[in-house]
């Protein structure tokens, strides 16, 4: 954990907090600290500060914070993602919010198996905590969104027309003849497919949008190494 | 598994081999085949072919196999990384391995517990186990080579300078100045610190080697996260 994020309901005043519950046994189990030291923090939201410990107990911790930065930029991306097996899930969302990624969708498609959608990874307590750890790891107070789209066709004609209305559109497909292209930094909208791909009946669904279909080389790369590998290549920081 | 990785001891002729065991329940738990029905295999080390499923049973099956290309090249990069905690190791692994890194080494570093280093996960078996899940996944035979270091000095002293003597030299540490450099493709050791990052000590006996020190942006990255952004940046393919 580089930075606590504390929501509103923690604050005491604008320059205060108190902590208690889940983030407190967080802090316990993860940071070494006592009265008087300093740690990073970071509003839902909003800004960055520093805070020092005022008092700390096992019931709870009262923090006076200094607040001194915004939080590092976002990615200009929307990722679509043929949702995932459960156990990958929580480390994708983990580390597309990691890497700064503002949006995703989660969506059907004929390789997704159906119980995935029944998964307790999709709670949104769940997924809460995933984003959590994801910002607490890249010192960002900005939730992503994350929407989850169960029916792909409907989806696709009807939602992602809007969604990708402006700026680059790429789907990732392995076997398509043309590598993804490096360094973009534009406003992009980025469809990845779930393992074992979209068919070629999705493909030509999305590709009617305009999306250049591009690879990523002859080695086929699980979904959770794909969307770091996509993202650092579109979008080196 | 989008290939099958053989071994010396599988094959009964050049073009049949026998299989049962582990890799036989791995073939019944992830493909759903039958007799006559193919799939992708691999001989260590070796060519990449088509079989055919002569005989399928509980107990064995026989493949009839038509070899037909090469792996995918390696990436020409040697991998230098603190030891990480056991349930990111094996990913890792998998991960570089995947990606097609040849040769790996684990160090020690202040910052690594000394516990790590006496986890199940570094058995030459579980380290042999997830290559061949990374070699499997990315249709490729050529085992990369993993070394566990557990001394810092003597490594970057005795070891490093050779290791290193021929190309790029890089070490990614969040907070240097420069950013990681783009699409170089040429030879480089590349050092990744382990999750707290590097010591200053270690920083400087490390950049006294004549590595250049880059980052990776604001956003601090896990080092599972780290290892797909760096290569993905440094080698896209």
């Amino acid at each position: 954990m580089n930075l606590l994020l504390l929501f509103p309901e923690n604050m005491l005043s604008e320059n205060s907090a108190e902590v208690s519950g889940r983030q407190l046994e967080h802090i316990h189990s993860t940071l070494n600290v006592n009265d008087g030291d300093t740690l990073c923090v970071g509003l839902l939201n909003q800004k960055i500060g520093q805070a020092t410990i005022r008092s700390l107990s096992k019931e709870k911790v009262l923090l006076d914070i200094h607040w001194h930065s915004e939080s590092p930029p976002a990615l200009p991306v929307t990722l679509i993602i043929g949702l995932p097996r459960p156990k990958m899930l929580k480390r994708i969302i983990q580390t597309a919010t990691t890497m700064g990624v503002k949006k995703i969708y989660f969506i059907h498609s004929w390789k997704v198996e159906k119980s995935f959608w029944h998964s307790p990874w999709l709670t949104d307590e769940k997924i809460l905590e995933n984003c959590i750890l994801g910002l607490e790891q890249a010192k960002d107070t900005i939730m992503p969104e994350i929407h989850l789209k169960k029916r792909f066709k409907p989806f696709i004609e009807d939602e992602l027309p809007d969604i990708s209305a402006d700026g680059n559109k790429i789907l990732a497909h392995p076997g398509e003849p043309s590598p993804c292209p490096i360094n973009i930094k534009e406003k992009t909208t980025l469809i990845i497919g779930p393992e074992g791909g979209f068919t070629p009946y999705e493909v030509e669904k999305i590709r009617l949008l305009n999306f250049e279909t591009v690879h990523l080389g002859e080695r086929i790369l699980r979904v959770e190494t794909a969307v770091p590998v996509l993202l650092s290549r579109l979008f080196p920081v």
